[in-house]
């Protein structure tokens, strides 16, 4: 994670003052269940919300004399609550404490998330219907196959966003687990009722069964679905590019002024930002395989996965957060030439026009290898730059002896490819 | 996809005559609702129904010219229907067809997987409750750490393969979606009606936009899913694995009369099962990333998911449906040694109880630090071979100041870790 | 592995004819130095090499009973040879036979995949050549920068494709070597000169320490090697499929007569070869996590490998075969459309020049910074289709104030950028 | 990279003042060249060196209004040089700089990797010496095999490093290039002497075709042998973790007073570090795919790449070194138990002598399946606890009537397993 693709907001969720305040918070609400259920004293539980404090700097000087952080954290909360301090964390172990926080931390980085997906889907619905039927061609393999609306990629995108938005749900629910189990999960020396407690106080589930870790295959699916979230932010970012090369150029990142595209070359716009999606995405993509790597601990635990995560938990959330906020901000922003857009999709001489041929010659009554090798002779020239399409086919006797000129006139009409347009938008905004 | 490795029943799904069967039956369907809409005449839908049947050498034939494949299976299909062919495929692309078809196969595919898991969850279910007092010692960081139960380790797994079955289920979800929409998914040459005719006799949804293909990201997350699987089969297969070394030694594989361990050494049995298991995980989450690539493709689609899927499609899901039911085979047979696990409990002197004398050193109003310190320096010795934890524990005059020796004695009592077991079964099977 | 991304040439190294063969041939080349060393009679090296054979069904139906492959091989060889089978294997392991196999196997996989990219090569530099001097506009960020020539960008990949020969050579002598060492690798009951001499006799280095098995950081090499060197192929790919692209349209796959493009659309012509062979890279890329992941062997060896290379070994080395092949035959007939190179070249108002112009202006004792912003306020008009740079240049008044009509007109000179292109041709292929 | 797993050695290459550091270098170099080329003033060159500095907080303010980071560099660069300042970077773009300088920051990487490796070799070298003919059960399948000396593990690790540096030393190769070819690789603006100069000054090749960029390939090839190294990282780190497991315990990593292993159990000594250093080779694996995906840049290059090496680059490489040097020093200090080694050895009733016995029945004539049944048949009661396998071979009348007792104790030599060692050694250090 480096501060160049990093938001406060998402940075915030992984500093050690967070961290260490949902430690407080994890053992100040276990004292309190422990109090209720008569194993310490209700003053020990009083006098850990009262006088319960950390101090970082104090916290990392014990940790390189023990070499174990909650050790340390506890210590330095012990000397602001003082001899109470030893009814914290009783029958708990480290685990319980590390990896409820990570629930927290990452159920947090899940609720930026899906805000930050919001944003991508108030663009893009805003821009779809701002194009929704402006015409533009469709590309299979890079190669013109039929006319599209503009709206209508853009409500492709919504639609792939709107999964995007409900995988992120349904990784936050994954991870939101509390384990307060004890050292090998059997709950021996704490009562699983301290766990429910603290669970629905920081707003978790109690794992089921924890073997003092809570079970890394709920980790490697929320960082599965960071990937494929990645892979969808790369599909638009890609698009984009697309759509700016200078052949192209039918929408263009917006270039503000004074900015400069080369230090060497100032005629120079380039797509920097989408590139920059696409290479963060595979950063995010990453991380997904080290993930999964982390579920086969040994027995009840080893530590592994910890270094793992204490890397892949902010980065891949980080960059995702920044990746999103910045794909938002793009389409929010992308200038769109819509006549750049007619002119290309009339420049390859009607040929996009050659399936609604081929139908209407088989509806005459050519079979339908016939109708191709007819419709496929007369496109072949014009890829040769060798005429019009239209042209060809009315000087194409075979043709012109089942369509007449205005019939194949007819079947240029654009207007053709546009008529459910209204439908999908209804699929997809619920409204057109 | 290798013999070794498969099973016939996913075989099946991937077999010419399965793909070409449910083409067919698009193709049928797609012609049923045409007739309806009085795009083509009925006799046309019905002689497709009646005299449709493929061959698949010929297709293959046809496939080598025309280096299409759904053109050369309508060509084929169209020498068995006759004139009234012209009539199907009217106004679809071919992956209408093609796409559709994957989600018909990933959609039996997923059905199988998870009948898989259900069999792992049976064998895990059973031999849980066989073992569900069995003490064995839990291990972190691969060292011994407190006593838990057989069957407690057992039900986490239970736990874990649960939480894979409804990954499958809602994977599953994700890709059974049909796409009847057209050469760039606009419909402009075929009711979107059809497309919601087909879905349904399919038993698949609609997909809300597809751009001539079903987008990636649903099949994206649908192999992430089987990585996230495979790891799960990973982790039992490690535990086990650990169970089986020679200096554990505490369950075992079956190992059939006439089987030999090793071509040099007679004496060896090896866990050869869940180590390929092992492998076969990792076989499986490596196909992850490049359907996460798969994503990302050019405007309204480029082909380059397709000699992917071709591969990944067949492999991820026979390799892991192979996997599963090894698995299910490993855990309902498994040998176990409840002997030996309580000989390796006792192994260490009663080091396990350290966190009992610890707990009780506190209660006694021994600050933690102080306890932790006092059954820390009796515990080292005990690694080095220097007596048994509860001689020494007994010897030290700071212990003996807090606790008498009934006091230390009833602090390694075994029953006290089993307490919980009960409601932890309850947590994961509804039943203890 | 799928007949439809195979070759006979690179499957017959996989099949079992081939690996029986190596076994045998490793079985016997062990008899004779045994019998050179006085361990077996003399007699019975003999009798391997002259009655020695395998009958594969006979193999696999031993190998169900048994369930150990070279068991069964040996049962097998021994019922040909006869009773002087049991000096046959003497001191040997299992892994001896298998790990040097492979070994072989993979070296004979490394010398088709070398001769592949010499195939690539021969092609890239022929068109290379042929190009040489056909200008074309040089993009990044997919905009036009400066011009380059057809040929020059050809060069560039044949210098990345002779990287890749000496990665496949460097990768065949990583994993080129012999083990035959017995249970642990300690040859207890092997002399190590029975090891050099399988060696020699199979064109292998001694394994210097093998662990009953070959040491598994050698094939995570060998398969990373692989997944760059399909990286290369993907970037060859991926340019020629933006060079198809219906706007750029300066190259295509060559389109045989009586190819569709499409089912739908019968003026398509896709580049369905380069878009094949950037899945494909996908595909060999994700065999390089599995690899890595199998080094990590317990102890001196654990099977969990084994499943991973009965994949990865044969599909790795297959597709990227396939691909290599394929990519060649792409280059060899690749279809170049220089008057489009030069159309395209010119589209952009001569904006290409810009960086000239700015160095024109400095030469002239214009700071950098306000060359610059005088290049750049006369270049982004352009963008907007608001006339041609050189007349905006020639209209602007502090442009003109240094420099010439005449001066500006020679900044726009093609042949300006082409005058090293001989020097880049005798770097990458020593003569121009 | 976060400062836990961090060297500050590695880290201050990555630092701005490093990188900044050696664009000056490149810019200054390259003005030498230009002026002894006669392109620019001599004066202009020797006024770069001798007033050239760099203000980092001016060059963040300046990238903050051009978003160019070169751009902003060079403008704050002129602001010390002054009027000469025109002369820098002429002909030149900003990836020459930034690739060049990239290569250089690798190239120090790689410098200090292989420092570390050196230093792994050594901790190594001196305790396989030390353990040279320690004996300790050689282990397939975490099963015992046969045995070996505990410095023979060590030497086959030492093999493994070596191996891993000479690795390191090809991938400093690949990526020491040198590019300054202007804004596509033409040399259009800048003579290819210039090039060299610099190459030349900083320890690079020159760069044979650069298109704009150096080509990724090199890079991919670079982190993919991290990831192989990384892998070896992890097998010698699962190999101790293994050791320590509380049944095995033959060695330990070395556990400093005042250390605490467990916040909740006093008596926990974990090996901490090795499984810190198996979720660090996870990590460092993690980056090869996004390496490889950097290769397939669009056409003279795009800058997708970009964004992953800010990450890759010093993550990789940071988390590595720190690896590195954290294995050196576990090796370093490893407390191993050889009492423990020879128990363990010991604990099987002598079944790891079971292939000698085989060999020597097979050397009386008995057939190697006969011999293999009668092992095996003796030894698998040994498993259930039923008797010492001697004794058992001593009882069977099958065996007897082959092998004496005599015969049959000398089979039961572990000196025999030893007599290769030095050969081993000898291979591996060139001295025994």
């Amino acid at each position: 994670m480096i501060p160049r693709y990093s938001r406060p907001e998402m940075v915030r969720i992984w500093e050690p003052e967070n961290k260490f305040r949902i430690w407080f918070e994890i053992e100040a609400h276990a004292c309190d269940a422990q109090a209720e259920l008569g194993v310490i004293p209700k003053e020990a539980a009083k006098a850990v919300w009262e006088r319960g404090a950390f101090d970082i700097p104090r916290i990392d000087e014990i940790e390189r004399e023990v070499k174990h952080d909650v050790i340390a954290f506890l210590t330095s909360l012990a000397e602001h609550v003082g001899e109470e301090a030893r009814f914290v964390h009783q029958g708990m172990t480290s685990s319980d404490v590390l990896d409820t926080c990570l629930a927290v931390q990452l159920k947090q980085a899940a609720d930026l998330l899906i805000e930050d997906v919001d944003k991508v889907l108030a663009a893009l619905e805003r821009r779809a219907f701002e194009y929704k039927d402006t015409p533009t061609i469709g590309r299979s393999h890079g190669i013109h196959a039929e006319p599209v609306t503009f709206g209508l990629k853009l409500a492709g995108y919504h639609a792939e966003f709107q999964r995007a938005r409900a995988r992120l749900v349904a990784a936050r629910d994954e991870i939101a687990t509390c384990a307060i189990s004890g050292a090998v999960g059997t709950f021996a020396n704490i009562d699983p009722r301290v766990e429910e407690h603290v669970a629905e106080k920081l707003g978790l589930k109690p794992e089921p069964v924890s073997t003092q870790v809570i079970p890394r295959d709920r980790h490697a699916m929320f960082f599965a679905v960071l990937g494929v979230v990645a892979s969808s932010v790369e599909r638009l970012a890609v698009e984009i590019r697309h759509l700016q090369r200078s052949e192209v150029y039918e929408a263009e990142e917006y270039f503000s002024p004074g900015q400069k595209g080369s230090s060497a070359m100032p005629h120079k716009r380039n797509p920097v930002l989408t590139e920059n999606l696409t290479g963060l995405a595979r950063v995010v993509r990453g991380y997904v395989t080290p993930a999964m790597e982390n579920v086969a601990l040994w027995h009840e635990r080893d530590i592994s996965h910890s270094s793992v995560e204490r890397m892949i938990g902010p980065d891949a959330t980080i960059v995702l957060d920044f990746a999103l906020n910045r794909l938002a901000g793009v389409v929010d922003k992308l200038v769109v030439y819509p006549e750049r857009m007619m002119a290309n999709l009339d420049a390859l001489g009607g040929l996009v026009h050659s399936q609604r041929v081929l139908l209407a010659l088989t509806k005459k009554g050519v079979s339908r290898e016939d109708a191709y090798r007819l419709v496929q002779r007369n496109a072949m020239p014009v890829w040769r730059g060798e005429g019009q399409f239209i042209d060809l086919l009315k000087a194409d006797p075979e043709v012109t002896a089942r369509l007449s000129d205005a019939e194949i006139e007819g079947l240029f009409d654009l207007g053709y490819h546009m008529a459910q347009v209204d439908t999908i938008f209804r699929r997809v905004f619920g409204r057109a």
